[in-house]
C-alpha cells in the first residue's frame, strides 16, 4: 500500500553543527535501512529545496506513522502524507 | 531526469458521455504507450480524487512539455510539475 | 485502518431537481449500506455547509478509493482524505 | 453535541526535555480522564504529523472551550474547531 | 450558545430576476422571523460585498444547522460557522 | 459605526509569566473600560483558540485605530478589521 | 474617512457586448460623478489586470456601502475594503 | 525597465474552435511584433501548463498596461505583474 | 509613475526599546523627506495593524527599489509592490 | 534547459553583521562566476523585497540542484523552481 510523502526539513539556525551532522547521519542510515527492506521504495530531492518527495510502502497507516515518527529528523520536519491507489491506466 | 507531476481532471459537467469516454480511452492508450517506453515510469491515483501523481522521465523540459500538452485530457486538467534530483540518501 | 474524509457537495445549479433527487437517494442507500457493513463508521454534517466529515474503515487505500469513487455523488464532490493512526493517548 | 477538533502541537525547540515530558504526561492523563467521562469520544493521530483529529462531545461551546483551554499543551498548540450536526444519512 | 456565521451570496448570473427577487423576499421574511424569536440576534452587511456576518443563538449544533440549511438562499451561499464562548473580559 | 475585529494573541514563549500576567491585567481593564463606554459592545472568545471576535463602535477609522493600537497586548496580536454596514434585513 | 478599495471585474463571457458596453458607460459616469464630488478621490488601474485600486472618502461605513453597492458593475465585481487611518509620519 | 509577467490562459470550453484559433493567431502575431521591437524580450512556456512567464521592457507602467490589455487573449487570461530592478550581483 | 506599496512592520520582540525608537525616528525623517520631495505622495495606516499602504511616485523600478531598500525599517518589514496605471475613468 | 527560480533571503536577525557580510560577499562571487559561465543568464531584484527572480540554464535537474544548494546563502533562503520550455510564439 503506497503513500506519497513530502518532507520539508527546518533545522533551527542555532543547532550546533556537530549535533546537526550527527542527526543527519542517523537519518541517512535509518532511511537506507528502510529502503533496503523495501518499505521506502523511492526518495527524491525537490530541486532547490531542503525537501524530499518519497514513496512509502506500508501495510497500514499505523506502520507508516511509526516509520515517519521514528525519523531522527522528525522533530525538525513538516511532513504531509497522500494515500495512493492503483491507477486504472497503470501497466504495472 | 525525473519530474513529479500532479494532474487534476476537471471534465465539464455538460460534456456528452460518449465524447468523454472517447477522450478517456485515448488518454489511457497514450499513457500506456509512454509507460511502455519508460517515459512515464509511475502513475498513481490520489485516493478519493479524480487526480493522479505521476513520475515522468524526460530528457529535457521541452520533451516533458510535449508529452504533457499532448495528453488527450490536457485541456481539461490542472497540472503542476516539480523537478526532482537524486537524493543523497537514495540507495539507487 | 481509519481515514478521515471530508466531502463537499457541488451539484450544478442547472441539474434537474428530479435527477438530483434520484442521485441523492442512491447516495443515501449506498452510504447506509457501507455504514451497516462497518466500513463507514461515522458520518457527520458540517454545520452550515453542504458537506460532511466521515470516518472510513478500509483494509487498503485501494478499497477506500473504490468506496469513494463509487459514490453516486462522486462526480459532484470535492473529497480530501487524511490517513489516521492510533493515538498513544487513546484509551481504546 | 459533537465537534471535530484538529490540534497541531508546536513545542518550542529550546524547551528542556524534562519539562516537555512532564507536560506531555499531564496531557495524556487529562485526555484519558475526559475520554473515560465520554467527553472526548475519539482521538486519532494524523499520520506523519505531530497532530491529532479528535471528536468532543460537549453540552455547550463554553464547556468545549473550558476543556480545550485546560489542556496542558494548550499554549503550544494550534487548534481549529468545526461544529458537527447529525447527518441525514447516518444510521445512528 | 452563540455562533459567528459568515454568509457569501453567489446567485447564478443567469437566474431570472423575478425568481431571484422572490427568493430574496422569502429570505428576508425568514431572517426577520428568526431575529424576532431571538435566534438570530445580529446581522450586519460586510461593506462592499454581497455578504453578511451574523450572530446566531442556538441550543445545539443541530438546531443551528436546521436554521441555516432552511435559508431560502442556502443553495446559493457559502457559509462558514465559528463557535463562540464567553470571553473572560466581557462585562456581560 | 460598527467594525468586526478578530484578534489573535501570540505572546512570546519566553516572556516572564509575571510580565505576561501584568499585561493581561491591564488589557482586561482597558477592554472593560471601553465596554462600559459602549465603544466595544461585544467581545467573544473563539472556541479552542487564544483569540477573540469583537465588535467595536467607533466614530471614525482614526478613533478605531487609536483604540486598537492602545491595547496593552497590541504588540503581541494579529488584528484584522472588517467594516460593517446596516443589513437591509435587520429588524433593528 | 478614507478606505482603500480593490475591485476585480469579472464580466460573464456570454454577456452580449452591447449590454456590457452599456453597463461600463454607466459605471464610468457613476464613478466620475463621485470623483467630482470628492467622494472617490483616487482610482488607479492595476497594471495587467481588469481591476482597480481606489480610495474612497466616506462619512460612514453605511455611506461607503451605498456607494459601492450602487456601482453598475457591482454584480460582476469582487470588492475588498480596507479601512485607513492617518499615519503618524504623514506630513499632510 | 523590466517586469516579470505571468499569464495563465483560460479559454472557455464552449468557445468555437475556429474563433479560438483566430484569436490565438492574432495573439501570436501581436506577441512577435512586440518581441521584434524589443518590448517583450523573453517569453517562456511553463512546463505542463497553458501559461507563460514573460519579461517585458516598458518605459512606464502605462505603456506596460497598454501592451498587456491589448493582447487578443487578454479577456481570457489571468495576468500577474512583478516589477524588476537591477540586481547588485548582476554582471550585466 | 505610481506604485501601491503595502508595508508590514515586524520588529523582533527582543530588540531593545532604545534601538527600536532610534530606527523609528530615522524612518519617520526618511519618509517625510521623500514626502516633501513628492516621491511618496500618500501614506496611510492600515486600521488595527502595524502596517501602511503607501503610494510612491518613481521614475523607474530601480529608483523605487532604492527608496524602499533605503528605509531604516527595511530589514524588519514585509513589502509588496503593485504597479499602477492611469484608469480610463479617472477625471485627473 | 531553462528554469525560473525565485529566491527569498531570510537572514536571522541575530546573525553578526560581519558574518552576514562575509556570506553575502561569497554569494556575489559565486553568482557572478556562474553568470560568466552562462549557467545563470539572468538575475533580477524583486522591487521592494530582499528577493530575486533568476533564470538558470542547466543540463539536468541534478546540475541545477547542485548549483542552488551550493549557494552560500542557501541555508537562509526559500527557493522555488519552475521548469520552462520553449514558447511556440517565441522568435528566438
Amino acid at each position: 500500500m503506497l503513500f506519497l510523502v513530502r518532507m520539508d526539513v527546518k533545522i533551527p539556525a542555532d543547532m550546533p553543527v556537530a549535533l546537526a551532522d550527527e542527526i543527519k547521519a542517523r537519518e541517512k542510515a535509518y532511511s537506507q535501512d528502510l529502503q533496503r527492506q523495501g518499505k521506502w521504495p523511492h526518495i527524491w530531492r525537490v530541486v532547490g529545496e531542503y525537501a524530499n518527495y518519497s514513496v512509502f510502502d506500508a501495510e497500514s497507516n499505523d506502520e507508516l506513522h511509526a516509520m515517519l515518527s521514528g525519523l531522527p529528523l522528525f522533530p525538525y520536519m513538516e511532513i504531509h502524507v497522500t494515500p495512493l491507489a492503483r491507477h486504472p491506466s497503470s501497466i504495472r
